[in-house]
């Protein structure tokens, strides 16, 4: 396979996909080119009309809070031309032939490339019940592209019961955006709300779901539809029904990867793992939601999160354009929030999941829950906080965080990433030097108080 | 000096001063002496009748949000006494023998003890002009004990006209205070407001404390008093006289170490330097605001904070009762809110000061302030902030960073201690993981956007 055009010819760089790995891709391309005096060409294929975009964003539009969907939109097309990319829409990849360096589009045209950056993104998944004798059912409908964004900011502002689906990050920013409509919320889960984190923390969640008014049926599972005149009035679950004019399908999403089926490249997920200067094989790159993401210790996991696009971007166009970057890996941090007036949760987690390390025979994890407060216990803006921490018993390295708690309990977790990322322990976070005034924490901070209990749960069991 | 008491007879620990690094200590002592089973008596001697407060709290009294200073003590001498402490109040240590292990009690009386605790705390600077003839003028005082916290919350409610004299922390915490009451505040500082925090940072917080009203007059000495019926009607500057019914003295803290002053244990500051197991010299321990605080990178610095206090306290506790317990020095964290109502800024720090920075020849800071939104821009909670954020030339070291912003914007700093106590690269706070959603954060954090810039400018000059 070649790996440079002709002497004197441009690079030609084709990127699949025009949302934030693709476009940062793009952008840091050219920007890298400028620097190295490399001749380069981007080009930008993308199968549908947005471009750049915060798909984070769309409970915030649906929920009213942001008017306007333009808003979500980082950079607009015009913006990407007027860098120097050569942005087309409309056109679907369906083919990548990475022997003659061809990309397939629908409709029949093919685009040559030099290199290509893989950046399709993800697809949502579609339950079979949403759609009935192969057509989708009115008011069912999942939370991923800027038209879904219209879509139920307009529903939401219509009335009506809502039913969410799905018990993640999206499925409880989306009982959030229906909650404050003042719609009648339910949400199923076929597991726990937020499962990815401890018993204990999700129900925390689930308590404040429930005092805001949202119905929530765990361990539930929607078996079909009742559907009149095509539109939707309720889930049926096997214990019964939910009555419901909208329903938000938000069970995540899986790698849009059909263009490479035929490759071999796929993980068993579906997913690709590129090497930390983003490439999977030669001349093939790839980003975003389309790949799972290593993690500092190692593990692969697939979390589609705009973080790891953007960055994961960045270091395939430095890299395609004769730069020098690595994808440092990830440690897992997250957050949402729950805060529909009434009640305010923010969520937040860091480290590799139970799972994983039960799956690790070399780790042996020791676990506490803590409560406190957000701020000095006196102050009024003192908020209730959960934190579960666990750590080695043998490395004290801190493996993971999880946090629920009021305004400013969130973004805590950072400070244990921090940690994570260079490998610390338990003692580390324990004694670190973090900042201290009573209306936004307390003097030993709580996060602290914390680590500082599975260390002494940890020297405790030694002495035994 | 004897080391061990005779054998058989308990330890006596003479723990001097019961706020929060005495009593830390003290009980931690306990602790530790049950976990090894060495016999140990713990007294402790207070000057006052205070124990275990917070005095970061009185700020929050003073403005009426706490409405008792009950509130501040976190706990209380029944408590402590309790736990088996012997605490005395009314007990002034005048004067530490350590050759005949003998604590001189003002009025008297002497106290023998094997180890001794210094935990005196630190002293409000007086200046000159607070006295008329000798004589206190009344309305005219500090914020540092409790019986300060009732005076500033009566004096306050009862309306007039308020000059903070000091632009450090307590300062602008006292002008909230004061502006939360209602009342109109004049600001008077002789450097900057907040001159450890660089010229950018402090320009923010005057902009910041004039949009609630307060009248800010950086640069300037107050000069005298003017006095009616022996109470305070103005402060008398060099350009002028502010009217004033009330003047907090917020002119910082100094460590109360007379007591040792025939020592030569005292620091040409006047503060203790205990090494990293709390220990002065053999038999003599010290921890809190009558000592200075070492830097993980070696610096001594006089920063009187109950985190460092907390911490300090506790290995103290330990060590002097048989464990093994280090402290692992600090990295310069600090942070304030002032937010009264229509104003709301959090601002904090961590990271050598400029000064050190300067006086080390090794190092060569670069540094960026950045301006950005603590949340995704189209959210309602997206609010300004700044950061300026310093790192070395050469290793790529983070040496600083300082911020300003909104709800949210305070805490931050938490993440950037952690990447110092690691020693870690403005490289790392760029790339790390730290979490995303639109309400809390930006896709690519503004901490990091702002730690890249600074990696980004290292690296342009390096082409140059």
């Amino acid at each position: 396979m070649p790996t440079a055009p002709p002497d004197g010819a441009p690079l030609r760089v084709l990127v699949v996909g025009a949302d934030a790995a693709g476009m940062s891709a793009a952008h840091q391309a050219l920007r890298t080119a400028r620097r190295t005096g490399r001749r380069i060409e981007v080009a930008v294929l993308e199968a549908g009309e947005d471009t750049s975009y915060s798909a984070c964003g769309i409970p915030y539009v649906a929920s009213g809070e942001v008017a306007d969907t333009e808003a979500l939109v980082v950079r607009t097309a015009v913006e990407h031309r007027a860098a120097g990319i050569d942005l087309r829409f409309g056109a679907r990849v369906t083919h990548l032939d990475l022997e003659r360096r061809l990309a397939q589009v629908a409709g029949g045209s093919a685009v040559e490339f030099d290199e290509v950056v893989v950046a399709t993104g993800a697809n949502p998944v579609v339950p079979p019940w949403a759609h009935v004798d192969g057509v989708a059912v009115e008011g069912v409908h999942h939370a991923k592209t800027l038209r879904d964004a219209d879509t139920w900011s307009r529903r939401f502002a219509s009335g009506g019961r809502v039913a969410v689906v799905g018990g993640g990050y999206i499925g409880v920013e989306m009982a959030e955006a229906a909650v404050r409509r003042g719609l009648h919320v339910t949400l199923v889960t076929r597991s726990r709300v937020l499962s990815t984190f401890a018993p204990e923390i999700s129900a925390v969640v689930v308590e404040g779901l429930r005092a805001a008014g949202v119905e929530v049926l765990e361990h539930s599972t929607v078996e079909g539809l009742e559907v009149e005149d095509g539109a939707v009035r309720a889930l049926r679950l096997g214990e019964g029904t939910v009555a419901a004019d909208h329903v938000v399908v938000a069970l995540g999403v899986t790698p849009a990867t059909d263009l490479l089926a035929h490759t071999g490249l796929l993980s068993p997920g579906g997913g690709l793992r590129p090497d930390e200067r983003g490439q999977v094989v030669p001349g093939v790159w790839a980003a975003g939601d389309c790949c799972e993401v290593r993690s500092r210790t190692g593990f692969w996991t697939y979390a589609p999160l705009g973080t790891h696009a953007a960055k994961a971007g960045r270091v395939v166009g430095e890299n395609v354009a004769g730069g020098d970057l690595r994808f440092a890996g990830m440690v897992g941090s997250a957050i949402t929030r729950f805060a529909p007036g009434t009640v305010h949760l923010e969520i937040a987690r860091t480290g590799i999941l139970d799972a994983q390390a039960a799956a690790d025979p070399s780790l042996d994890p020791v676990v506490v829950v803590t409560d406190g407060t957000t701020a000095s216990g006196y102050m009024p803006e003192a908020a209730p906080i959960t934190l579960r921490v666990s750590a080695d018993r043998t490395t004290r390295r801190l493996l993971s965080v999880e946090i629920v708690g009021g305004p400013g309990a969130g973004k805590r977790v950072d400070t244990a990433a921090a940690v994570l990322w260079y490998d610390g322990t338990v003692d580390d976070l324990a004694w670190m030097d973090l900042s201290y005034a009573p209306p936004v924490a307390t003097a030993w901070e709580v996060l602290q108080i914390a680590a500082r209990r599975v260390a002494e749960r940890i020297d405790r069991a030694a002495r035994a």
